[in-house]
């Protein structure tokens, strides 16, 4: 039986990849897309959500706009890695996926609630939506199964030298989440940095010769421009999918509990994922912390997603 | 013509006293009674609305429970000046007033969405709900004329030497109001303790001798009590109706506009509210400071609106 | 017998009457003066204290620079209270009185150690000296009797809204001092606003007729002008003095014990001195916190140490 | 000619090693030796240097005892490293070198002062006396010639996740050095770990054959147990010794120009050296950072060293 899942998303590139693979993989019963302020603002997360949807010819499952700004912060988003729309690549026209009526947040407890079994969240971006789900309606912990998140590192990030971006971005939300109390999986850049768009991925997409492939390809290829340019990477890490994935095939990725600790104050550190592998600071296991992807399965798992939209 | 309001309460004695004048005053339209964590957990502070209505015949305006934890951070209460219940001092019977299927956030969405003119949110327990409200459905902002709110100081504070308790409950909300742009009027203790429940003031709601004013008279009793052992005051500072008095008769509340920086970071001052009068730190008027209480007129209204209920 | 004391200042205005008193005072053993980077840089700090020595004809009390910058922040000046020079108003010819050749710190090292009994210390600027003073040679600890030190409040700032500025220019050398376990009087703005230059005081100097008593007025009337321009004071405050006379004749200036805590990480709040009378915090009494002035005494105190330079 | 060195340290294992290479290799020319509180308590680490000199025969390095407790801070020591003396594992005898009568901070002014060309400091303990000499004695600015300390990291670290042991102790300090403007070079847990004492190490040690060597092979011998028993490590790290290699010949580790920032206010991270490699953080390079260590000609000269003594 499939799990079922929703998407909590800011494209973004890889988050692009995220809801590909979400929606095709038939380990997945994929029941929303909440889009959230993070990338880009949430007017382009939210157009970018759609567009995305209308070429993969997704239209059967609800879009929900979340929150515009950080919990408490203001936003930052990622331009210098995404472009000015969030989603720069490829030409897209007008999307014919609608928005729901409703916001992300009520969508999610609209979903939870109506769900006959526990539903697994898999947030790619700033965790604002989750954090606010939680804070405004608490009774629909008990129908969260898991939160397969990517966000953090255990070692060092992309956005401050010891930050990574969705963290960096909201780390009020992010530690609301890790001190939920809930099941967290946490796929940080430690992993993601495993799951390297390399040529020969972009050549296997291309060869696949439909559309969608297209414009994988040429997400990718802007994608992995800037992470040339920002990185010096040849290749660039597609990390959401990799969250994507856990929850498709947990033995794609292999986690590990340990305490994590969210730094709220620090003035060079606010985000950090403080990952107590050594039990040094005191503090019991709240998160499964990813630690090595299986790569080549991984990149099938993508390529077949993409392949299976036609 | 009324002002339209919602009251966001944490009852509490003071919360009790402002949830009656603002049903009673006819300058009041009173649209919701929503509640959140504060004085005590959210369950209590529900039932202590319920109980206060249900003593007084409030039984035309919902009630709705909010968040039972601060935006981020754990909750602390102050059963040490309210009690265990919350509302010490009288005995309460079962309420007929019931609770609102929908949360808090909701409830103040709906009507905010539904009312024909701006409404004003008096909020008299930490802003979590608030917060909560503008990140969620950030569209209802419009719909928003004004937040009057109790809490902060100018001064010294009553549970950190430097801050207020609602305040240092919840100072990532308190920070999210704040910094939200629309008008927010804050009458803090410097204020408040003008309004002291003297011997006198006792006198006089005794003398009503309806069972509310009764009531009444036992709250304030207990209230006095443990501000008499916890800070030596010989008559305790009822805060929370002072914001709703603000409102109501806006003479009674002398402000001047400042800026209103919220501490959250700060060791020993989480939750201070650093009221700028002269300008040092470089920031603009982001609200209006409550100064001085026309002490007399502003009981007149307290003790006609308890005799109001007969 | 007199107090031995020694003095560290950042002269400043209220600076320059501190030295005069510590100087003038019968009951008061002046053994050394050391300077401090605050009101001005070091060097204008240094250069101010041998003017108002040598304009005194004070040749026989050590004077010895300190630290140019506080423990660990970046140095902030009051060149809008104190002027360009920190001591803007009179007119100063070429200082005789020399500067020793010791660092403040191993001045005091010095002299705590040869003296036959504890001396008390009294800083008028930040304490940065005292701090590394105790870090560097903390074997001087039993040689000092008390610190007896003019800054923080118990109340509002004059630097940030809850921050005065000995302590806002270094909240880490504040910190050190008040958890060093020695006794520490604290003569904050909420005493030291009882000790005001007011036109009667100003009459009574101009009295004197002494040319140091004009060199007083005309240092008073500047630093009268900028409190006006600045905080709208009808009479400017002179806060140093009210730690010496505190020293001289303990009778002058009530205290109370309260514990004093120091915020360091404020965002808004750095250097706060929270003083905690209703022992909120679950801390220790570790400081006197000065609350009364005897004001008249006080000025009369002060104008009889002008008049005894001649 | 020699580089002249003063070398800091708080022996400790390592430190122990880092004295006896930075006395024994011809390149340098050792002039003091100051201690600090960090592994063990500043009685412990002075002690234990005296210790080290005894056994090794230096009579000829004055050795002063310097801060007893970080800048700001509270002490915290590594006992589950070092043990309870700092330098557990070989019996020491009473030792005979003396103390100087000077305090860390004189001795280092006094030797900078007197020599005829600048110096380098090597300090492998928390920065606290090198903050207090900078901030006590700021003339000797001109006398240093660079800071080449042990501490930090450019990835995790090994008392919290994300700081190593010197930076956490003191962060204050370590900021006012890394901020100094004095050229610093870090060798931090990224490059000291690979320089393991493994146990071909400890066999060419004991084949020495001297007393010395002995005891070397003694302190290693503990100091493994502990890494492994902390850490999971087969072979113990040994620090100091690499940032005294450094000076002693620069092409055996090669660092890089890049920014670092010292974390203060973190409440999981203090102490953190945040080194911006990418340039992300806006501020300009102002560290030397090593990177990679020349493990077996490192080991040679270690081991030579040891040799030398007899």
């Amino acid at each position: 039986m499939a799990t079922p899942v929703i998407l909590d998303v800011d494209p973004g590139h890889d988050d692009a990849l995220a809801i590909l693979l979400a929606r095709a993989d038939p380990r997945l019963d994929l029941l929303a897309i909440t889009t959230v302020a993070g990338n880009q603002t949430l007017d382009k997360c939210t157009l970018n959500a759609r567009r995305i949807c209308t070429v993969a010819g997704i239209d059967d499952v609800p879009v929900a706009a979340g929150a515009s700004s950080p919990l408490v912060r203001e936003l930052r988003t990622a331009a210098d890695v995404h472009g000015e729309s969030g989603l720069d690549g490829p030409a897209f026209g007008t999307p014919t996926v609608d928005v729901d009526d409703r916001s992300a947040v009520e969508l999610m407890r609209d979903v939870l609630s109506a769900h006959h079994e526990p539903v697994t969240l898999v947030p790619t971006g700033p965790l604002t939506n989750i954090a606010l789900l939680l804070r405004t309606f608490p009774q629909v912990r008990e129908s969260i199964s898991e939160i397969v998140l990517m966000g953090g590192t255990t070692g060092r990030g992309n956005t401050t030298p010891y930050t990574e971006f969705n963290m960096t971005v909201d780390p009020e939300a992010a530690d609301v989440v890790f001190r939920s109390g809930l099941p967290v999986t946490m796929a940080g850049l430690n992993v993601t940095h495993q799951a390297l768009a390399t040529d020969e991925v972009l050549v296997r997409l291309r060869e696949l010769g439909t559309p969608l492939a297209r414009t994988c390809v040429e997400l990718l290829t802007f994608y992995g421009t800037t992470y040339q340019e920002q990185w010096g990477l040849s290749a660039p890490p597609v990390h959401d999918p990799v969250a994507v994935a856990r929850v498709a095939d947990p033995s794609l990725v292999r986690c590990v509990e340990a305490p994590v600790l969210i730094e709220r104050q620090g003035e060079h550190t606010a985000g950090a994922t403080v990952v107590d592998f050594h039990y040094r600071t005191g503090h019991p296991d709240n998160a499964r912390v990813a630690m090595d992807l299986e790569a080549e399965p991984f990149w099938d798992l993508m390529i077949n997603a993409v392949h299976s939209y036609g």
